[in-house]
């Protein structure tokens, strides 16, 4: 009954979600204080430029933009490749990432700086990109607010091709920072919960989420966070996919839970609506069916989560 | 297919691991700056007094010890309860855990300081202040790590009861860390791999382990971690539990997969040794019959790896 390998299906549904299908070998393994150089001396290295939450395209016309520089056209766009780090390789060569202060003038006509969601929700780069760049984003949003040494307040040292930071002063090691959030869809056999955050663009509802704290299995987060923000108990929890989520570095870990009882106390301070929606609502909101409601697009975890709910009966 | 909590057993296998046991109600929608000292003011408030990588537990005699000191006894034994976290309220009433400088010498005779590992090896606290030692403890040690602000270098201070540090300068928000952690049992229907650390216990096999990196879902960490550590290719991976883990503040997430291949080239570096076991040598280590190895103690989540494994065929 929990060992189910051999019955589950040959790609798992976190196989499916964006942001999911980076394709560069980290070699891991191989990490040194050379690493960076050794790649950018290598000609068919690329680098990925990000600065302020957006990330440069190259628009050529072709169905889908590249994010991928050479490293000449990096350095004539402004990058400081001393900074780089290095995501991996792929099957072209070695793959950077950098920052770059963007700005929309002065960039070539083919180039455009395009918020990291924009890149997401429309599609603007295959799945390989759009993995690439949930790991570059993430990397360099964690080397920019940990420049300082935490214990000591002095400052740190990228190394490792940008896997690591070292003080100067105390010599701790500080790896890169991954946040694991908890989302949810709390369901019956015939009903789920959506909810909508005071943020969420009109019309827009989504399962809860929330942070999973130290101390705690997924599956009591889940709990917890549902009764915070619903009034809802739980039993059952039940793992369903993952999604890396580089706003700045997430991973949505998300999950079904069975409702105990039906009477919800939304969490207003937190939420704008929550309530109960039957499948065929459900249905039209994720076919875009609705007449005024809609869920998540088909990138987003909850859209994952809904659809397997609301597909299953 | 994909959608199964309606067939998952009442309780998840995360229940049944060590650290999990956490009976607090953390109240997280209710944290204010007030908190903390509200809930010391309150005479049913119990302490959990930690320093050093050490609980103090009181023996009295009774099979399990008692990790609870009222705040007057907390204060004699050197506590700063200034600094107190607040972990929740549970039926007795509010919980806190504060470091304290742990010194063997000048301790009540029936007081000790345990190291967080003997209190979950020798179940020396039941279920329930064992989980609460596991938020205690990655609380207090972000804390200890993070008093000065990772982007500008300046203090920081405790906020929220101590779920949030906030910069004296730069007004950046900073809150817990947990990092995830991937934990696999490779197999195929007969056999499993299992590996030594080289900090492991002599004859002791367990199962891979590796931080799961920003930019990537559990399942393809898992293939990851697994191919650099014993260069075994992986197809299917299914998610089995989750366990906090103290150590200094990690979320171990356990996965099987489906071995594509058998050859085994182990990471030397990391492993002290690699290789596949068969399912009556296995049942034997979990059952300690086995002459000379062992597996994890029941308490670990590798422990339920390799036994929901084992006792699947």
């Amino acid at each position: 009954m929990t060992f189910r390998l051999f019955d589950a299906p040959q790609a798992e549904p976190s196989q499916f979600v964006g942001f999911a299908g980076n394709v560069i070998d980290r070699q891991a393994e191989k990490r040194s204080d050379e690493s960076a150089n050794t790649a950018l001396s290598d000609p068919s290295a690329r680098l990925l430029l990000m600065g302020g939450g957006r990330i440069l395209l190259k628009f050529n016309g072709d169905a889908v933009a590249s994010s991928y520089f050479p490293l000449a056209e990096a350095k004539a766009l402004g990058a400081d490749v001393r900074d780089a780090v290095l995501l991996g390789v792929d099957d072209n060569g070695p793959v950077l990432a950098v920052s770059v202060v963007v700005e929309d003038e002065g960039l070539p006509e083919s180039i455009k700086a395009v918020d990291y969601r924009s890149v997401y929700m429309q599609n603007l780069v295959d799945a390989g990109a759009l993995g690439a760049l949930a790991q570059g984003a993430s990397l360099l949003a964690w080397h920019a607010s940990h420049r300082f040494c935490g214990k000591c307040g002095q400052p740190s040292e990228m190394r490792i091709g940008g896997y690591k930071r070292v003080c100067t002063a105390c010599a701790t090691e500080h790896f890169p920072r991954t946040d694991p959030v908890a989302i949810m869809l709390t369901v019956t056999r015939d009903r789920c919960i959506l909810g909508r955050g005071r943020h969420f663009p009109p019309n827009m509802y989504s399962a809860l989420a929330g942070f999973i704290e130290p101390g705690e299995t997924i599956e009591n987060a889940v709990r917890r966070e549902t009764f915070e923000e619903s009034g809802i108990r739980l039993g059952r929890v039940v793992y369903h996919a993952s999604q890396p989520w580089p706003f700045p570095y997430s991973l949505m870990i998300g999950c079904f839970g069975e409702a105990l009882d039906e009477n919800i106390t939304p969490d207003t301070a937190e939420l704008e609506d929550c309530r109960w929606f039957d499948r065929a609502e459900v249905l039209s909101m994720l076919d875009k069916t609705h007449p005024t409601l809609f869920t998540p697009p088909p990138g987003a975890i909850a859209h994952h989560l809904i659809r397997a709910w609301a597909e299953s009966a």
